[in-house]
């Protein structure tokens, strides 16, 4: 496949996304199926009894609509190299993918959630699974088992994909050493979570940041043989926006549609996770005025009238508007970080838009 | 480093093993404690919080024994390169320590196994570690994730201690191949196992022998620069080697001494592992001769005396003795590939003693 990424970013499409992420979108998505052919085909072979597993990794993979990675890795490619080909890094597009689901996955378990990207999450999937195949023992444990097995798989296969891109010829060892930091980064980062840290922004930048701005940057830099002055570019675009990349996670996990998030109304407020939202509410209103959104922070059986008045709180005492301020400046600090940067201008106008779009998603 | 390795295996230890096999060992644990010690100063300045993660890998890591696998890598290496350094490929020896950490650690959890290397799971021991810092959460379920993330942390820094091998220079792309499709095989060996599929021989080849005799073996003859000769020959001699190793595996899962194993008496009964003996047992003995073993099978609460008696069963219906038979001619064929087989006469002879020690070990 040659690459057919228009030089300058301009075209957008009727839903509101650049005409480029959609065509990087559909490249990765069809490298995925062809991998996930592949892996079935050997898994046929090799291991026809473990099915399952492979099964709920493809359904998550596959799911999965923005590929905002690629996307990411895509332009930080042809952000240090004018020659720069899609075909050459498609495949480590698609181990970001597989990488993702390998988190989300693991996570989701540990989270208790039990809804991704508008479907049942692994474990849960696993267990109808187990329930439509009349599989003796339909235990919770079971199906919990085969998820870590899926995630286990998605690991595995992950470092597979990034092996069969075509550009790891040039700096294969610095290249896995990237992709295997970001792992490691992503699992301190969730343990932090667990356990409870009160370091949130140091936590966040581990467990998202990395792996969805930083570790894609890099890898796409790396793939494109980058300069060090070119990789040290795109670590001062990268290290703002994995930040603006988090705190529009966190309003659309309060804020967010149900319907283009996949995920439940006032999710984040249920579960009781420290977003950007409650740390700035902590530290600027008066205890007496929290009140209605500590409340219904962390109960899972908080009524939809609760959520409701908790989300108007954060509005009202102009919580919410200030940690959109924050996200602005942060989207404006990226762009700024290209202005003379020693970058190819076709790759800037691509990393400009993708900044743009970190911080106006809307799932 | 220098290798000190003897050219002809012969000097025995006290304890039964081999001399060169105690040198690897030696070398193993000291490139592992510095891995750790490197991970030690990088968490600290990383994610000090996440540390209980990282003591468990460590905790369960350094708690190995015998590095068997190293072992398999060294001989190996020795026997497709007549100049083989033991430094070379040590750090990719210290990688299969870790991979082996990563795989337990989640396998102990799935199968409810509480101890492990004569000390707690990792599962266990982190909720000791809970309790021990008094955190607010000392729920099974987070110390349940925080296991798992354990095992996650040991994957991503077993393919960082492998990208360290000074002999992967050579054909890094291919050890890497072989590296992860060994991940992949444990997963679905595992998967298989967890599905109670009833293709127990591929799947005790997927579970253990991959990562056990196959797998390491691969590793030290692509960091060796084997011929594709000498691949073939390592094949012939690995595939009723792991077999092996996985028939001995059950004898000592049933009939060995808790104090050598690190695991409970008869631990493969109480759990209804589908053992070379169970199989055997069932191919062989009239259903009712079977009685005082299938009446354990499977049962935790089983007692020392009717555990007494399953053994005792195995014992007289000669199921016992004829898969200690089946064991010796997977051993003898091992060896028997060796013959006329491409290799440095020095490795073979380290190949002749851990087939030896594989269809022989206490442990």
């Amino acid at each position: 496949m040659r690459s057919r990424l228009p030089q300058r970013a301009s075209a957008w499409q009727k839903d509101g996304s650049m005409q480029w992420i959609a065509e990087v979108r559909q490249a990765v998505d069809g490298r995925l199926e062809k991998a996930f052919a592949a892996r079935r085909a050997e898994l046929e072979a090799l291991a026809p009894d473990a099915a399952p597993v492979l099964d709920a990794l493809e359904a998550l993979t596959m799911r999965g609509g923005k590929r905002l990675r690629p996307a990411v890795l895509v332009a930080a490619q042809r952000a240090v190299d004018p020659h720069a080909e899609v075909a050459d890094v498609i495949a480590a597009c698609a181990a970001l993918e597989v990488l993702q689901s390998y988190l989300l996955i693991h996570d989701d378990w540990m989270d208790g959630d039990r809804e991704r990207r508008g479907g049942p999450a692994a474990h849960v999937l696993l267990q109808s699974a187990l329930r439509t195949m009349d599989h003796p023992d339909a235990s919770q444990h079971l199906a919990d088992s085969l998820a870590i097995l899926a995630g286990d798989l998605g690991a595995a296969l992950a470092t597979e994909l990034l092996l069969e891109s075509a550009a790891l010829a040039k700096r294969g060892h610095e290249t896995l050493a990237a992709f295997v930091r970001v792992q490691r980064d992503v699992v301190y980062g969730q343990a932090m979570d667990m356990l409870g840290s009160r370091d949130v922004s140091r936590m966040q930048r581990l467990k998202t940041g990395s792996y969805t701005v930083e570790g894609p940057l890099e890898l796409g830099a790396l793939l494109g043989n980058a300069t060090d002055g070119q990789l040290a570019a795109l670590r001062r675009y990268g290290k703002p926006l994995g930040e603006a990349f988090q705190i529009r996670d966190d309003l659309l996990g309060t804020f967010g549609d149900p319907a283009t998030t996949g995920k439940p109304a006032g999710n984040d407020l249920r579960t009781g996770k420290r977003t950007s939202l409650v740390v700035e509410l902590e530290a600027s209103a008066p205890s007496a005025e929290r009140e209605a959104v500590e409340r219904v922070l962390g109960d899972r059986g908080a009524t939809d009238g609760e959520l409701r008045r908790a989300m108007e709180g954060l509005v009202e005492l102009g919580v919410k508007r200030r940690v959109e301020a924050r996200l602005a400046t942060l989207v404006a600090e990226a762009c700024h970080a290209l202005d003379g940067a020693p970058l190819v201008l076709a790759g800037t106008a691509l990393l400009r838009d993708l900044a743009h779009l970190i911080g106006s998603r809307e799932s």
